[in-house]
C-alpha cells in the first residue's frame, strides 16, 4: 500500500519472438528500462497490451512476469478483465497473490451496455474483489462509464479511482465535482495522451498511455513539469509529446504504431498477431521513418 | 455438404444453472425442441449465444455439444472466434472434427480495424481453415466488414458466405451485386430480423436470428412465404414478428429479453452471466409480462 | 386532389447560369423532358435542389416555375421549410394558391431536437397549414422522426404521408406497422434509391430520388417492376440502379455528382454555388468519365 | 481595430415580444447589462442566438441593433452565415459598415462536405471579405473544420482565428500547434465552457459561450482567474459553471435553457420560436426551479 498511485503508468506491449509466442526475456529487459526511465507505474494487459489477443493463460503469464520483474520498485496495475465476473474474480484473487498494487477492469465490451448494466457489472466486482479494482473507461471500444454510474462506484471501498481514455476534458471535470465530495482519494487517470497536460493541471493523478512505452522520459518530463504548475513548460512539451503519439497512433491499426516505436527505442517486438495487409505493410515503412525522424530530433535515438 | 445452408439457422441462447455452469440437458432439450419446430440449422456462440461470456475451454463444449445433439439433423454452423487467428485456427480444426458444416467468424472486435485488417485477418483464416467459413458483420459491436473486403475474400473457396446483422438493405443489395458475378454460390444471411422479408426476397438464402429461438414457427413461416414469393403473406408475417422482436431487443440489455423469450417456451434459461441492475430487474418483469401477451396472442403459449 | 401520390417524384437540380442565378429557361427544359420521360412528380426545394443554399424568396420562385411549368401534367410536392413555424406557414399559403400538390418539410436541422420537440413542430405545422403536408425524415441531416412521432402525427388529417431518406429497411417495416391500422391512406415514399426495390415490394407508394433526374427511365422501369411484383426484374433493376447511383453520390459532396449526371442528359446545369476544392475539382473529371461510360452502357447517352 | 479580441464574447439570446417579434428594448437593454457586467464582446446570431430561426433581414436587424448598442464600449462579432457565398459577403460588407469588429462564420451545415469542400467554402470568404472573418466550428451541428484546413485558412490575413464549440481539448491543442508557428497572433476562442478553464489555461484567448448570457460574472471571474495562471481558482470556478451550464443544457433543447436563464437574470425573453412540446412545457417548469436555486445559491439572484 506504500507504493503511490500517481504518475505514469505504462500500459505496456508484449514483446513477441518469431513463432508468436510471448517472448519473456525480452519483455523483463523492456520492463527493467522502463523502470530506469522513471515511470511510476506498470500496466500489463491494456488495450496497449493487446489483452484480448492472448489467451487467458497468457493474460495471467503476462501480469506474472510483470509483477515478478517489477519486484516492487513501481506499482503494478493488473489488466484483469475476463469473460465474465466470475472469472475476472478468479483473476483479481490470482493478482492479489502475485504482489499487484491493484486491478484495472475495463467496462462490458462488444455488447454495449446500459448504464445500469455497466454499473452492475462493477459493483458485483468491486464487492467481491480481494484487490482494489480501478475502473477503465475507453468509450470508442467498450461501454461507456457515465458520471452516475462513477459517482455510485466510488462508494465501495474497492473501486479506488478511473482510468479515462476518452479524452474528454469536460467528462474528467464532471467525473471529479460528482466523485470528490464524498470521496477526496479517488484516482483519475487520464488515458489520452493528447491531452495530458490539461488533464494533470485540472487535477488527474496520472496517466496511464502508451506513449510512455516508447518515450516514458518524454511524458515523465510532462507529468513534472504539470504536477509542478510550470503550466508554459507543460504545454511545450505537450505538443512535443503530440507529435510523437499523432504519427503513432493512425493510420496504421491500434496498437501497431506503438509496436514500431519501442522496437525503434531497441526491443525486439516481433510481429503483432493481427494480421497485417499489403496497405499496412507499406504504411509500416514510412511510418518508421517518420517516427525516427522524430525521435532523432528529440534525441531519443541513439542515446538509449 | 449434403446439408444445405438455407433457412433459418438458431443462434441459440445457452440454458445455465444455479450455478451459473452450462446446463447440458436443458440445452439438448431445447436443441430437440429447435429441429422439432423446423429450423435448418443451429448457430452456436453467436452474439445471442454470448460466447464472449464464456471461457474457451466452454465455447468448444457448446459447439459440441450442439454437433452431436444435432447428430446430422440439421447443419451446425459453429462460431469459432477466439483470441487470434491461432486459436480461431485451431478451433476450426477441432469443429472440423466434430462435424460442424461450417464455422462462422465475427469480426475483429473491441479494436476497430481498417478494411485492410479485416481483410488481413479473414484472408488468413480462409487460408488455412480446414472447414468452410462464413464471415459475420456486425458493426454495431465489431470492426465493420465492407463490400470491397468481401470481393475478395469471395476468391478464397473456404469463405463460402456472409452473414450480416447490420439491417443496411443497401448494402445486402451491394454485397450480391459485388460478388454474385464471380461467385453465384456465395451465401448471404440475414442477421437483422426487422428487415427479414425484404432480405429474403431480395436474395438471402437465409437468416441467423435470435428470434428464431423463441418463435421458430414464425420465423420458419416468414422464411417459406419470402421464398416462394408470397409478398403480402411474408410482408404480414414481418410485422407479426417485429412484434415480438422489439419487445425483446429493448429496452433490456441484448440478449437478455430474448432469454426471457425463451424461458416463456418453456426452458429452463437461469440468469445470464451478466449482472442485472435494478432498472433491468424491473424491467424484466414489464417486458415478460408484454411478451407473454403477444406470445398467447400469436398463440404460441399454452401449445408446446 | 385527383393527381395520384405514387410514383417516382424527382428532387430536382436547379440549373444556373453564369452568374450563379437561377436559369429558368433551361429548368423549364429539364422539368418538361422529366414529364417526358415520365416521373409523377416533381420535388423543388429538396435536399437535391439545394434548398439551403438558395434565399427564401429563390425558394418561392423555383416552386412557382414548378407549378407553372407542370401545369398539373405532373404533382408538385413543394419543398417548403423556412427559418420558422410562422415563415413555414406563410410558404404553405403560397404554394397552396400556386398549385402545388402539397407541400414536404424536413425536420427542424442544425440544432438536433428531441423527439417532442419534433413532434411540437410538425404538429403546429399540420394543424394550420392550409396544404398538405408530407413529413421529409433525413437524419444524417436533420433531426431525426421517429415511429410514435409519426404515429401521432398521423391523426392529424392535413399530414399525409413521409419521406423518409434514412434508408433504414426496418424503420420503414416499423413506420408501416404503427399507422397504417389507423391511418391506411398515409404514404410512404421512400428517398434512398440504393433500397428502392425491397422499399417499394414492401408497400412504399413511391420514392423520391435524386438519381430519377438523371435516369428517369431506370427509375421509372424499377417502379414498375416493384408494383407489379416482378421480383426478378425489380432486382435486376436495383443493381443497375446502384451503379448509376453510387458513383453520383460519393466521393464528391453531396449533390454535385448528380449535377454532373444532369448535365451528360444534355442540360446546361452550371457551377453549384457551394466552392469547390482541387480535390473534388480533379475528382469530377474521373466521376464524369465513369458515369458517362455507365450511362452509354446503359444506352441513356446518345438518345435524347 | 484598437477593440481587443479576447475575453468573454456572449453569443446573446434575442428576447421576443408576445407576437414573435424581436423585442428591441428588451434587447437593447439586455446588451446593457452583458456589457456592465463585464463581457468583453457580444456574438450575435450565433447558435445561441439562434440564427437559423431568423430571416435573413431579422438577422441583419438584430446585428445592427448589437452594433448600435454597443457603441464601441464592447467588440461585436457578427454572425455572418447566409445561404450561400455570396449571400453572405454581402452580409459581410454590411456588418464591415455599421462597425463590427469581425464577422464569424459557420462551417456549411445540413450538407456533411469534405474537408476539401470546407476549405474551398471559407477560402472563397477569406479572400473577399472586406471584414476580418473567425471561423465557426461545431461539429454536432455543421461540417467540421479539421486541423489542416485550419493551418491553409491561417494563411489568408482576413482569418483571424478560430471559434471551436467541439470541447475537445486535443484538437484545439493539435489547432494552436499547427497554426502557431506561421500565424501568433490567431484567436483560439473555446465556445464549449463546460471545458473553458483548462482551454484558457492552455492557451485560448477567450470563450463565445452562451452562459456568460446567464451569469457573466462568473465566466468573468473564470476568464481572469485563467489567464493569471490562478489554476486552483479557475477549477473551482469551472466546477461552479459546470452546475450552472449543465442544468441549462439538458436535457431541454438547445438554447431553451439558457432562455430560461437569462429570463431569470430579469429580462422578458418571450417564448422562443421552436414550438415546445408538454414533455418539454413540464421539464422547463422543474429546471426553472432547479437553476433558481443554483443562481440564488451563488448570490446571483436579488442582486442583479
Amino acid at each position: 500500500m506504500t507504493t503511490p498511485l500517481a504518475g505514469i503508468f505504462t500500459p505496456f506491449i508484449v514483446p513477441l519472438d518469431e513463432t508468436g509466442a510471448i517472448n519473456e526475456s525480452e519483455l523483463r529487459r523492456y520492463i527493467d528500462w522502463l523502470i530506469a526511465k522513471g515511470v511510476q507505474g506498470l500496466y500489463p494487459n491494456g488495450s496497449t497490451g493487446e489483452f484480448l489477443r492472448f489467451t487467458a493463460d497468457e493474460r495471467i503469464r503476462i501480469n506474472t512476469i510483470a509483477c515478478d520483474q517489477a519486484a516492487g520498485r513501481v506499482a503494478v496495475l493488473a489488466g484483469a478483465a475476463e469473460a465474465n465476473v466470475c472469472e475476472t474474480l478468479k483473476a483479481c484473487e490470482t493478482y492479489a497473490k502475485i504482489g499487484a498494487r491493484a486491478v484495472a477492469i475495463v467496462a462490458p465490451f462488444y455488447y454495449r451496455l446500459s448504464p445500469d448494466g455497466v454499473l452492475a457489472y462493477f459493483a458485483e466486482i468491486g464487492r467481491q474483489s480481494p484487490i482494489d479494482v480501478t475502473l477503465y473507461n475507453i468509450p470508442m471500444f467498450a461501454s461507456p462509464i457515465d458520471v452516475p454510474t462513477v459517482q455510485r462506484l466510488a462508494q465501495l471501498p474497492r473501486i479506488i479511482g478511473i482510468k479515462d481514455s476518452s479524452g474528454d476534458m469536460a467528462l474528467m471535470l464532471r467525473l471529479m465535482a460528482a466523485v470528490q465530495p464524498q470521496r477526496p482519494d479517488f484516482l483519475f487517470f487520464t488515458g489520452w495522451e493528447a491531452a495530458m497536460a490539461p488533464m494533470l493541471l485540472m487535477g488527474c493523478q496520472g496517466s496511464v498511455n502508451a506513449t510512455s512505452g516508447v518515450v516514458p522520459e518524454l511524458t515523465g518530463a510532462l507529468f513534472q513539469a504539470a504536477r509542478t504548475s510550470a503550466i508554459d513548460e507543460a504545454r511545450r512539451l505537450q505538443f512535443r509529446l503530440n507529435r510523437v503519439f499523432d504519427v503513432m497512433i493512425a493510420p496504421l491499426d491500434f496498437p501497431d504504431g506503438f509496436r514500431l516505436g519501442v522496437g525503434l527505442r531497441g526491443f525486439k517486438m516481433g510481429v503483432g498477431r493481427q494480421p497485417l495487409g499489403p496497405i499496412q505493410l507499406a504504411l509500416r515503412k514510412s511510418i518508421e521513418e517518420k517516427l525516427r525522424a522524430i525521435l532523432t530530433e528529440f534525441g531519443y535515438l541513439g542515446a538509449n
